[in-house]
């Protein structure tokens, strides 16, 4: 797949490195050259022990700058190596600022490819053990980020007109920092104070932390803090307290034993 | 991590064996039992040569009937084997019908872990080598399906309140039955004839194919009759028409290497 690629931009998954793909770790394998951002498990470099390693990690507050400076590194890498591979937690598609760096090695005539990786929200659903959807209950997910390109917590705007006509589930990704004017402000578009809310801390990893409730009751909680990348999800199908489903399961198992035997 | 479950949710991912995560193939080479759905690249079962394989595929119109007699079989499964792999296409927690099979395995007092997946929209947008997030463009991507339970088209239902003003990027899945009626409903909520998209089917496989245009050019084109998903994107973030990015990202480096020669 990447083969005519100088560079693969590779989703790298969320919080452990054995959320990368076959095909993602083969890339990593046969890269001479690797850029990689903070928040990868840096298990996957041992994959690469003859590449050049660099860490692209961005501050808070300064990242319009670094992309810049990420960039042109990447293009000064591509034009140094033959195969780099450009390593981003989760999936690159989503809130990866994907798009700056395409442009860059567009504007300089480099070819590239995309290895798809598990999105954080995938794996604060499996953390969780919840879907996201559920037949008759959720049909559509959206995903969102309060966090702007400059980390500033921006809740208002990026939360604006989500009721629940628009969406059943929720995944905010980044959203650690202003967790309970993200609720507040939810609950003031309509959504219950009753509404299933999860928060997921390190979704993926071995060390993963997950809080479940309400709108209610999640955002005012004491605050658990932590550095660690926090997904909140929103919607009944997150929801832990299950008994109707549960009995429902047993009924349908009974009626079908019974259609069995007759 | 699925060590204590009897039956793990493993994501294939889609289109292609090499887009499974290296945990979930780990999880396929230690099962006992295999159910897998239909759309599974079926060189994933060559790595447990000494499991049970089960075929699990639903046939259009009888979907409810045939989730009770999977539910069934994955108890009856998980009874009978130590190691049961539930395999299913992309991600489990998005539109994988996992809370029916989650209460199924609650009501008979069935341990289960969930191993997440790369979700076909990811997929997509790296075929096409585009982000479905876009710093200042996309900051909201919402996953539907025009798809009901039973296979039938309903685009009316699913896109409802679905204007621009609450969602950038659209990723619809399963979308390939009726498309037309669903770009036409999309324009009628405010989403502009101009607006970029593509349509990609066998996302993430060898012989995946996409389609780029606009609401207007793509939805009343002759169709391509392909029984391969399709995946169906819609955003300023997939557009393929870039001239404007790249030219900035070329004056972008160029003040960059100014300022380092300075």
């Amino acid at each position: 797949m990447p083969n005519n690629a100088v560079v693969t931009f590779v989703g790298a998954g969320p919080g452990s490195a054995d959320l990368i793909t076959v095909r993602g770790l083969r890339a990593i394998g046969q890269a001479d050259c690797i850029l990689y951002d903070a928040l990868i498990d840096e298990e996957l470099l041992t994959y690469a022990p003859n590449a050049l390693k660099i860490a692209v990690g961005k501050r808070a507050g300064k990242a319009s700058t670094e992309q810049v400076f990420i960039n042109r590194l990447l293009v000064s890498s591509a034009q140094r190596h033959s195969r780099v591979v450009r390593l981003k937690g989760g999936d690159p598609s989503i809130f990866g600022r994907l798009e700056e760096e395409m442009a860059a090695l567009d504007a300089a005539g480099i070819e590239y490819a995309v290895v798809p990786g598990v999105t954080s929200a995938c794996a604060a659903a499996a953390t969780i053990k919840r879907p996201l959807t559920q037949r008759g209950v959720s049909r559509r997910v959206l995903f969102a980020t309060p966090t702007t390109g400059r980390n500033v917590a921006q809740p208002n705007e990026a939360l604006d007109d989500l009721s629940p006509q628009h969406a059943d589930t929720l995944a905010l990704y980044m959203a650690g920092r202003d967790r309970s004017s993200i609720a507040r402000r939810l609950i003031e578009q309509g959504w219950a104070a009753s509404t299933p809310v999860a928060l997921v801390w390190n979704a993926g990893a071995i060390d993963a932390i997950s809080e479940t409730g309400t709108l209610a009751s999640v955002a005012w909680a004491e605050a658990r803090n932590s550095d660690a990348p926090l997904m909140i999800l929103v919607g009944e199908s997150v929801a832990t307290e299950r008994g109707a489903a549960i009995e429902q399961a047993a009924r349908e198992a009974q009626t079908f034993a019974a259609a069995q035997a007759s």
